[in-house]
């Protein structure tokens, strides 16, 4: 069936407290990919780079099977690039730049041969761009896709257009209350139900995720980890982890969502251990079941 | 065995973008009592109160069981008042004023009968006050307190004297910050462990609980409700529902905690649904056992 990603793909370079990294591997569609690559192949992924796009990056994402006929190079344009710094508060963080550069211009040509992808996640790019992405696909099963700030508020008709294209939005809090202005945020999931997405995803960082659908509603909690390295990329390896188990499995239904927030949370969880995709690159599916386990041990109560 | 109360006893004036109440029964004694007696019996309250405390007040807390041989009178004083107006967003209230009145000059004289509780809690009041309160007791099985950032600024060398005493702190996640001095909510718990109580639980209002014990990390989720009237007590009423049912099941153990943890979270769903206690007044132990049964729907999910 395989699974299409679009989004950006990016060289960033990031400072935390506990320590830094240069020129590494990022953007949303390479964190959804490589997320995703441990529960379904193939992965075809969408983006672009440029001329100065590394070959050691270029091998990592083969060596996850992602399949990269729809990765454009613009050989006389530079890759995008981003650099941020976290404060000791993990949860604020300063941008130091965003050169756009080849990815301004991005025209996400769909190869003819990913048109039948039976899965799609559209990474946080301009709505008008993604609903052009849907409207050259055959009938997917399942649209995911993200969104963000910038979005919903320079292009919200066009964003609106998009939505209603859309089978489930993965999106965070201040997102999901922005989109809405609602502050409560089943209200606010209700309400963007209504604007198309039939399933939402708010996530709430170190507060865990909710699942919202007109008939479910599923809180989970973030994996407790002690030691976080870098938060960068964590919230697209949740989308990457949540829609590959869903490739996998081809199951819709409300309880098998529901895992599949898990396995977006498991993998986010090993995302942060380490800079850039260094947490992502060398799983194996023991590790990911062990920590699906511990999951459940942390949010597990009985009766009496 | 009994518990035992120690806190404030209040006149509240509350303002909610959906409505407000005036001259309202609230205090932190109040709502941990209230929640608690949903669990056993009798609760012992210690506080104090003005002359102008009004007798339907003292009807609704004896209706509940609560023995109010510990509630001082001072007959030519003014009960403590608080008003505060809440924002849309209810995570945002302003204070409008806070008139201690007796409650300023309160000193905690445990009557005799009330000295052998097995199980006490201690609500948000001056450290040294809550240090004297556990010296004229007679070894309680467990010592429950809470605290709040004036006491962590203000008393940091008394706080610390207190800790030592208390079995488990109940604080809220910006409390928990600001008393250790660390960002993540688990490392933050386990210094709190090294000052003295061994049973940390971290509010984290919409976004649910965290019990953390060196053996346990326990998530707990909010409760989803979409209409919340009035979040005031909500923090004391989930301590008392917590303690209220390890008074209720004797019983310390990790996985009755958990339940516990839950039982607060419950009555604390139920509180923010009208104003003041009106949400906690006339409950019956049905509506608890199936709510306590809806937060399992909300957090369980299975392996596959």
């Amino acid at each position: 069936m395989g699974l299409l990603v679009v989004g950006s793909v990016a060289i960033d370079s990031v400072e935390t407290p506990f320590g830094k990294v240069k020129d590494a591997l990022g953007g949303s569609a390479t964190y959804i990919s490589i997320a995703a690559s441990y529960f379904t192949v193939p992965i075809r992924l969408v983006g672009v780079v440029g001329g100065d796009f590394p070959k050691e990056h270029v091998r990592l994402l083969e060596d996850r099977q992602i399949d990269l006929d729809g990765l454009q190079v613009v050989k006389d344009g530079k890759t995008f690039r981003w650099g941020g710094r976290y404060h000791y508060d993990l949860n604020v963080r300063d941008t130091l730049y965003t050169d756009l550069n080849v990815f301004e211009k991005f025209n996400p040509v769909i190869p003819e041969g990913f048109k039948k992808s039976a899965y799609v996640c559209l990474g946080n790019i301009d709505p008008v761009l993604q609903l052009q992405v849907l409207e050259s696909l055959n009938k997917p099963r399942l649209v995911v896709g993200d969104t963000m700030n910038y979005w919903i508020e320079s292009k919200p008709r066009e964003l609106a257009k998009t939505l209603k294209a859309m089978d489930m939005l993965v999106l965070n809090e201040s997102e999901a209350r922005l989109l809405t202005n609602e502050p409560n945020l089943i209200k606010a999931a209700k309400k963007i139900i209504a604007m198309g997405p039939k399933i939402i995803i708010i996530k709430k960082g170190e507060h865990g995720a909710l699942l919202v659908t007109l008939e479910t509603i599923f809180s989970a909690p973030a994996y407790p980890l002690e030691n976080i390295y870098d938060p960068t990329g964590a919230g697209d390896t949740f989308a990457g982890g949540l829609i590959g188990w869903l490739a996998r499995t081809d199951d819709l239904s409300g309880e098998n969502l529901k895992r599949a927030v898990i396995y977006g949370s498991t993998l986010a969880s090993f995302c942060v251990e380490k800079f850039s995709v260094d947490g992502l690159k060398d799983l194996t599916y023991l590790q990911i079941q062990d920590r699906y386990r511990s999951f459940m041990q942390l949010s597990r109560f009985d009766e009496r």
